[in-house]
């Protein structure tokens, strides 16, 4: 069976990705979740996953790091992880790419922090951009293969790549036209995303950097988290 | 015939990627460079690339953006743009999405400028990192694969993807392993490599932003642009 390492469940939005595709797609896996440490670079991720970052597959003897190259990985092996009409797969690959690389001000204003409500004490332009591109980027998924997911009927890897996005959308209450916040509301009604965001808010752990990173954006307004 | 969007040969490390990929598995395609412009937030770009950054490959009515999703939408039309061996392709694709999303200190501080020389004012320890993984990375390749490219026998997508670093670290004199230099060495002597790099060299365009970056980084000490 698959082995998935991933960090904290509240903060680590590179882990949720190959997790809820794994999970929406029935795709059996054993989880192993190492929490974040304060100043330590996160050395101890190192034990597993070369690059130092979650998340990681292991499958047997195999070592497989990078969200997107194990989604790849397992596009090889399963059906279900892109869409199987030409042009819908060419389009799911451009905008899950283009999130693997890029909308920096979104990710790095806005957090993902699962169980936190915060708000922001201004929208920069670049933020501002990058929700412009969203609005765009998703409407144009949802309209040209007909919805209700990004790219068709079926939850699929862009989906997955954009999930972490609906917890920041919920979390810091981002503004976005109708159809984006429909969808946002769609992935945040799947199972495995409830059933993601629950653990996350069971969480014992707070690790300094993360928790900063949100003062530094906004004012926390809610913190549903049990154990704060 | 394909048509690929880049932006300038002496500035645009995406750009490179899938240029020098369908170059060296000669894949036929048609070149439209649009240099950047400055203070414009290269919105010129959005009339050709629907995020507007480059590059971005035209197949007939379809559009591909996003250098590793253009790399998919090849591999899945032509041979030998990942390797063929189950294990090969896996790291591959490991390294090269790590290459997409991660390595910023690198980026940042040592942008690709084909024609300049320079001493880096300093090595802060986020780039020495980078440049310690980078080594690590290589050398795991070479060894494994048996070389002379990342992957084995042949140029395939994951060297494409650290052909910037190659024009990086002869730019700003990096220090790397021996195994790593030579690595270098040979991706600098491939002919799509040199044809790119005497194209930089000729370009009339400067850009202010480009330019400035390298200021910030260190001490131009030669310039081998020909119209500088």
């Amino acid at each position: 069976m698959y082995r998935l390492h991933i960090a904290n469940k509240n903060y680590s939005s590179w882990s949720l990705r190959p997790w809820v595709l794994m999970r929406q797609l029935d795709i059996p896996f054993e989880e192993c979740l190492t929490p974040f440490e304060s100043d330590s670079n996160w050395s101890s991720f190192r034990t597993f996953s070369p690059s130092g970052l979650v998340p990681c597959l292991e499958d047997g003897e195999r070592v497989v790091w990078e969200s997107l190259a194990i989604v790849e990985y397992l596009a090889e092996r399963h059906a279900g992880i892109w869409p199987t009409d030409d042009e819908a797969r060419a389009w799911a690959r451009c905008a899950g790419s283009e999130m693997h690389a890029g909308f920096s001000p979104l990710r790095s204003l806005c957090p993902m922090n699962c169980g936190v409500r915060v708000r922001l004490h201004a929208i920069p332009d670049a933020l501002a951009h990058n929700l412009a591109r969203l609005d765009e980027l998703w409407q144009q998924g949802l309209e040209r293969f007909g919805g209700p997911f990004l790219a068709g009927e079926t939850f699929t890897a862009v989906d997955a790549f954009f999930a972490p996005v609906a917890f920041r959308v919920q979390s810091f209450g981002l503004e976005l036209g109708a159809p984006s916040i429909a969808y946002v509301e769609r992935l945040l009604a799947l199972p495995a995303m409830q059933q993601w965001c629950q653990a996350a808010l069971d969480e014992p752990w707070r690790e300094a950097g993360h928790e900063a990173e949100v003062q530094e954006s906004g004012t926390v307004i809610e913190d549903l988290r049990r154990l704060s």
